[in-house]
């Protein structure tokens, strides 16, 4: 049988592992609280160590708190952060209460480690107690957002400097693919020809963009409402307080922590939340415009457009011998559908705020979290595994703007819109070339044909085909 | 070091654990798709154990395949169904490929545990194949997909019977409170009387089409496109194998499984799964909105509405003494929001398919049985510790009704609709008691004043609280 | 300057155009919301005609509304039914209040006319009154949702008849591309063959579970809450009258209306929407699905596809001569993406009603009814300008199935997926056919080859290409 | 019988009503996409007509257009930004093609008046064609993302000017509730006291965000692709070109108009819609929320919190004499249920994107303009005719101060968390009040007691209600 020791709050009493850091309200929140089954993140496990440590020390420099206990709190919190105790993190993600349950965790763990520490039992809340030493001059109302701003950002870097990497990536196929002519595509249709080069230097470019997207919106989480307990009004908690555990929580966590301006809003709005996810969202909206152009430009190998290879990573079938498919873009994909969800999810939990709180906030740092998580996991192996060793059929794909209609469009400005057309639309009922055509009706001298049909002529961003001349004019 | 043996397959080789059942492409998955580093479910892992089974039977009995192979897949087919080697099903639920992966880690798990029954060495695929033996007349695209269709029944049953016991609970609670009067409204402003009873008589009332909705749309699932393979032509799988094979299925999951009427529409087409999604966001709509009605009528205790009382289950701040809160409502908002989110995931894996098949589907059944999950976890607690004990604060509702204005509702077929606004005015803004305004300006005898201000007969649906006489018809 | 008369409610008074049959409340309400610009649906103000002339009978019925009051609103009603008042109903669709506004609007339009058939004057509410005659027995929170559920019927019939206009186009051209084969894929890669019939029996398929699905959805609309008046208590009115009111909204209808079951749980509740919409929702992704096939197997017409050709409907291009884009099923798309929003704004909506009333509904039902329209509008023009006259370029995916190397599937059962794997990746990197390289390698005989190698065979569901036989079972 | 004219496209031929600007192209986009009935934004048609003038000045100054047509194109134009010829733009905003038939409909317009004009014959394109002339050097694919740049740009500016009326005047608000006290609520719990205009503030605050975000979102859109025609590599458009034709536009728009760095990159990649779209929905998730907290905090006036009063704006009830709703709180709600589903709408167009183009454009822009216009009307009026009038009811939030049991908060520092809570639990159960009990157990004197149960100081940020002292430091 299970050794315990007794613990109490004002509802009642538990019995609690003898073993066990956490304590008494932990347990009701796991039995409250069943649901994913999942745990919560360890950077937020880390990011309460760091804000427990910083209170710390400023209830000690306001003198409220000896420096036994402060020393014994910081020593506590310095391990939850280096990830000793993250096993007595048990409650669920997804739980009622503002994340008082995984504040408490973490209070009770503290305590209950400082009291080893002290030489005292675990459970010995009269000599150090969960809420008033580890948890003095906070509430679960700014605790819990100051530690899901340290663990976003933390998170959020990482991320970033995998989109770096995946940037970089995107960039040398550009530039290793300048050259490559093919069939530039709008509604699926032949259009005109562009480099494959330009092609993956837009890819690069909107994910530049995504970086800077996320990096702007990641910069205002630097602002924490620690200080703010239950409503922002910073009831219990002094101006000099807020002052150094705010320069405490920069120390230890590395980043630019700075008060927020108005505590009563950064109590109640969740927007600095909601416009990270959203900024993700435009993140996968957009790169699963890229997963998708990638599907379709390696379709084949026979029946597809066959323009380029992915790296072959595992058999595609358990029936089709030889398949091969291209599962990192599909997984790219589907990191999006989940992040775009998941967005969803962030923003009915942004819009049932109430006065002076947000309840809802277990729901949304969870997914939160997870969007950053899941982009991060799969960029990785999306940019090593697969789009670094993309090869282009260039072959193929320069046979395709030679024998396709849509290069007609450089002769418009010397023929008009209307003739071009009728030669167009023959092309595609004859079968033949619509430089032949021209050719047979004696429309410009076949050097100036050569030079206007030059498909590598027509991808340079703002050179004419053929320069104007009083003759080719028509307006 | 860790000992291994050498797998190969058309890509190349690696070296596996030599005590890992799963093989070469389980381990090149979990180098590809290293993402949300959950695994998969367990009952969809069972689920692959009943389909492996079913074809294996289903193979012997139309002469493909030999006993001796036929008994030893369906042994260890049977222990997955048991769940004695899900520790070997690595790969993570968000994987490109359409499912490949699991698939052929079920299928690799199988054959080296067949392998092992016979004697033979795991890695031995010449001797027994994942492929050719325990994937034999099978594709990723009709085994997966059977076995989503049992995971997602088996899952959503236990649901309903969850389900069952919470409207149980409703049921009793509108019974206990069905005398219990109470100031209607609407707009959150006041309206006219209601008892409580009514209200979680509604509750009641949509639960019960929230359980009809989703019955209806689990029924679907039955329907199954075993005998598809790759593109639901049925390449490699015959007509007999096809009705045994469902016959298995049927006979091992204990549902009435069907084949699916069209095999090339039930290979590509996620409908099925979109419904059963939207039925569990619909009665989520529905729950979040009940959740929202708890949280809002015990709000107080003091500077709230305070007409009922939700059960205490946990202390609910860590800085203000003696604060409970509705934290089991607050997590079905929670679940709510998800549940929506994982929809809008599902809604866009599934506009995701391309021809014969939805590759999406790995996302997809991740999101659905997280969806099923979740809210049978918290229905669960939710129904038992909390819907269960809330208690009514009569005399706060009583005391309500007849201190509002609304009642004066039930005058206006009596004087108008004006000269009922003007005493309603009045009363507002004086503070006055709507019935002695009445009484005052001499509005029917005090008899009949007090005949249809009677809070209670305003609650009887289809019962005018005053019978029309040749009098009182204005009209 | 325009001619008035003066009109009073309880917050004062306004002067109104002497023409208008609306009067001050509809005024009051176009001040307040000038938000989308639109006007009420015509359907939903036919509906209010409807409620009020079937509301109208029922009092006179149970002596509340003596006869010539009971004509001339009956008369009114049924002239706004006919739809001779439309530029009266002037309110915005997006409007706070929970539709009273809109309720006012048909309450005063119908009582100005009445006073016109009684030889009054507009604006003599004394006399004939919007809310004690025309509104009588009545609230917005039943009266509006029972319009808007004639309304939702009414408009989703006129849909599901185009559906079936659409399913029966579709499964014309399945019989009519019944025995064109052509490469079936899978990820956007060359799987097996499959009939070009087959994929169209498939978009039958599920758009014949869309209808069914919408048509069950629909259903639920027959129950309705009139005489549930303001909370569902039915307050104000009495048995007989509901009976009557519902009787004759049936007769005015059509349609087989009856009364909700549970009147307070039908005025609060509003899944019957989120429903229905849901059930769109799951269509328009099917829809989107199909669309994106449709795109894509016209895709060209030299550098893509080019299995089909979709009716050329309108120059593709404004410059680039020649061009037609595959227009109607872009648009169909583009109505998926504004479903699927409005399915988010109907599900927040609906999840914000609070105790006795969803004060959304406004919005709910201007984007339900939005959805359904657009989609009837989309559907049929892309049956009749767009499947209906689809042709296939048979050669063209002859010669793809011909040149594949996926066909090698059938011959897995003969040789097993690795040596099958090793002559597939033989045949992508040389260019070699599979067929040429299994005769070289003496893989069965020639006749055996033919008989496995043909495409037509591989598509006929649950039939082996080559029948088992001593010879070829190898397992 | 109408009379008309015959025109022609390489599709055939259609007779166009005689007085018609538009042409053959503009009706068979009427033909086939008559969709939602709605008219293209007037300000899309506007920047059209900025476009053309645009392109027309600079296809003139490099030579390729001669002074006549330039001149009769640029009135033409003119006229349509001056809004002349509105009535002519009758295409549906949901349109398949990418917006070619929005592109051709101004193309033609301004066509055929540029004809008119030169005392030609509307319908002569021989002599000045929509397609050779007037949109010379572009493509729908430059032309129509730039004018939807300007138009929501144009859009945007009148809602921000919108919105800061709006925040001052919740400024206003918030300065004159600043001394108004009343208790703070977390979890809709009484939580501690807080002052009513540090509420308006945390909303002002949080609008201020709201307002620089979409602000910065807008910035990006001052970048278009003109010049980059079909796929972005600028063919047919020369450098001299795109520099004249943005100096132009920057001219007649008004706006800081600059080329976008990469012509490809800004021909596929919507993502600057869906940034705006994302800070769009962000600000109605944080209105949304501050709605709901003014129907909340207003609810009663006899059954519900009563705190504020929102002024009447219109009777609130067709049968409930006297009522009234917070109906304009109740419409911003529902505009920001539609802007979020617009948002997904706008997502899902935006991940569609294929290749060079995204051919969903129509329906993100009828969207996001939407969205734009319905926040613009909808936050003018609900600043004028709600929150400007708002007014507070001190009286009854001083009482609730006083009988809270919230206010214990601030003795926790003295006595402890646990002691704390049991006198709070005491005091709910008994419904003593706690500075009763506090006076009761002899906790601090009487006088300190006034002074850490002085609300007022409880709401001052950074200031501590009682200085610690030797004797209160327990810890």
């Amino acid at each position: 049988m299970l050794e315990t020791r007794t613990e109490y709050d004002f509802l009642g009493e538990k019995e609690i592992d003898i073993d066990a850091l956490y304590g008494i309200q932990t347990v009701r929140a796991t039995e409250n609280f069943p649901i994913t089954g999942y745990r919560i993140s360890t950077d937020l496990i880390r990011a309460f160590g760091m804000v427990k440590r910083a209170s710390a020390i400023a209830n000690f420099e306001i003198g409220r708190l000896n420096e036994t206990y402060k020393n014994a709190i910081v020593q506590a919190s310095q391990e939850v952060i280096d990830g000793e105790h993250h096993e007595n993190f048990i409650v669920d993600p997804i739980q009622g209460g503002a994340g008082t349950s995984i504040n408490m965790n973490a209070n009770e763990v503290i305590a209950n480690r400082a009291l080893e520490i002290l030489g005292k039992d675990k459970g010995d809340y009269s000599f150090l107690s969960p809420n008033n030493h580890v948890n003095m001059s906070q509430s679960t109302n700014d605790a819990f957002p100051t530690a899901i701003h340290i663990a976003v950002i933390t998170r959020a870097e990482k991320l970033l400097e995998t989109m770096q990497e995946m940037l970089h990536v995107f960039k040398e196929k550009a530039s290793e693919f300048d050259h490559v002519i093919k069939m530039g595509r709008t509604h699926l249709q032949d259009a005109v020809p562009i480099r494959l080069g330009q092609e993956y230097g837009a890819y690069a470019k909107v994910i530049e963009r995504d970086i800077r997207r996320i990096t702007n919106s990641i910069e205002h989480l630097y602002e924490v409402n620690i200080g703010a307990t239950a409503v922002g009004t910073g009831l219990n908690a002094d101006e000099h307080y807020i002052d150094v555990a705010v320069r405490e929580l920069a120390a230890v966590s590395g980043y630019p922590m700075v008060r927020a301006e108005n505590l009563v809003d950064a109590t109640q709005n969740t927007d600095a939340y909601t416009e990270v996810s959203s900024q993700l969202k435009v993140c996968m909206i957009n790169m699963s415009k890229i997963a998708n152009d990638l599907r379709l430009t390696s379709s084949g190998p026979r029946t597809g457009l066959n323009e380029i290879n992915l790296p072959p990573r595992q058999p595609g079938s358990s029936i089709m011998p030889g398949k091969v498919n291209p599962v990192m873009a599909e997984m790219i994909n589907q990191i999006a559908f989940q992040v775009i969800g998941n967005d969803t999810t962030i923003s009915m939990a942004s819009e049932a705020g109430q006065l002076e709180l947000n309840v809802m906030e277990p729901v949304l740092v969870f997914n939160l979290l997870q969007s950053i998580d899941i982009m991060r996991n799969g960029f990785n192996v999306f940019s090593k595994y697969c789009v670094k060793n993309i090869s282009a059929n260039t072959a193929v794909m320069k046979e395709a703007v030679e024998r396709s209609v849509g290069t007609i469009t450089a002769l418009t400005p010397h023929i008009g819109y209307d003739r071009a057309s009728k030669i167009a639309r023959q092309a595609i009922v004859t079968g033949e070339s619509v430089r032949d055509l021209c050719e047979k009706e004696n429309i410009l001298t076949a050097e100036e044909l050569n030079h206007v049909f030059d498909a590598y002529e027509m991808t340079n961003i703002g050179v004419s085909t053929l320069p104007a001349t009083e003759d080719t004019i028509k307006y």
